[in-house]
């Protein structure tokens, strides 16, 4: 028992310190000290070190949670009925929408971009985002969809995220749009351009 | 004579300063000083005044600056032999892949949306950059394409360049398979989503 509880709260440390590295690298970059998060986080900085033991491991650890949340996301809206090629193409879509219809949506965005932006260019972190992309790739791979067809999905998707950086929230009306079109897609599996020309509407 | 050398000599100051401006933001985010950037830029604080009399002129000339070179970097890859429906989201896409090609994309991707994360949360940068989504969204309006072709092709693009900042730059031959692609979309102009099934393939 002693165990098990010294694990949650050693787990529960782990989060403090993370939330408080996410809020100093979002106020000063990838320049912050290990002292101002340790500060951030109110313990010691060797308490800190304990959990991080340099600063790569701390912004490792950061960016590792980061996307450990999204694809956990996207998992939370696989569709247990849902057995038909796209099923992860169609949890992937509704996970980016669900994360841009709150009313706070831009500043989340503006919250990840930040840190990838300060974060992506040490090399810890970037092996670690592009094993990541790796993952995710065969995963699509395995869903069932033309490769063109899941390209073009999720790149709209993640497109439709970061224009909501540029414009603040997007309209309801637009996104739901999108939202529906994108899923509509993952509908059918075949490539996407060699479809017959269509006539011209009018 | 001494009239147009002194507005070119303005021109290059404001030129120097905006530089300066990316320099100081992209190091210290949006609470950069004033006296920061002037000292970016070798300048006095009198002389940034004369030409960004507050911080929200600076960072608002900044941003413009950015949407600006985007609109110039579109308006480059407009084809004049083309008049075809589309003509507009393939300078568009033509404007975007182009930007990630060199080694270095990855960085300039950061530049910008790292500006963009610091900067768009401010009233007045926020208010330019819708005005210049509504400004895009009115020109694909006229472009010739049904709207769910437009919003997917421009999104993914969109898309493809966040990519870059989470995995760094990305592999050529994906690259081109994308463009090729979102290309090949533009060639025809009807919905996207009311297309017949077709057969899988194998």
């Amino acid at each position: 028992m002693a165990a098990a509880g010294s694990t949650r709260d050693a787990a529960r440390t782990r989060r403090t310190l993370l939330d408080a590295a996410v809020r100093a690298v979002l106020a000063h970059g990838a320049t912050v000290s290990l002292e101002a998060v340790a500060r951030e986080a109110g313990v010691s900085k060797g308490g800190l070190l304990h959990h991080f033991p340099s600063k790569d491991a701390l912004f490792t650890g950061l960016v590792d949670d980061l996307l450990d949340q999204f694809t956990a996301a996207v998992e939370a809206q696989l569709d247990p009925h849902d057995d038909r090629p796209g099923r992860l193409a169609r949890a992937y879509v509704r996970a980016i929408f669900a994360d841009l219809e709150p009313a706070d949506s831009a500043e989340n965005t503006r919250e990840h971009t930040t840190l990838m932006a300060a974060l992506g260019h040490l090399p810890q972190v970037l092996a670690r985002a592009q094993e990541d992309g790796r993952r995710w790739k065969a995963a699509f791979a395995a869903d069932g969809l033309h490769p063109q067809r899941s390209t073009l999905v999720i790149r709209a998707a993640d497109g439709t995220a970061t224009a909501s950086l540029y414009e603040g929230r997007l309209e309801p009306g637009e996104l739901t749009e999108t939202r529906d079109l994108l899923l509509a897609l993952t509908e059918e599996t075949g490539p996407l351009w060699e479809g017959l020309p269509r006539a011209e509407p009018g």
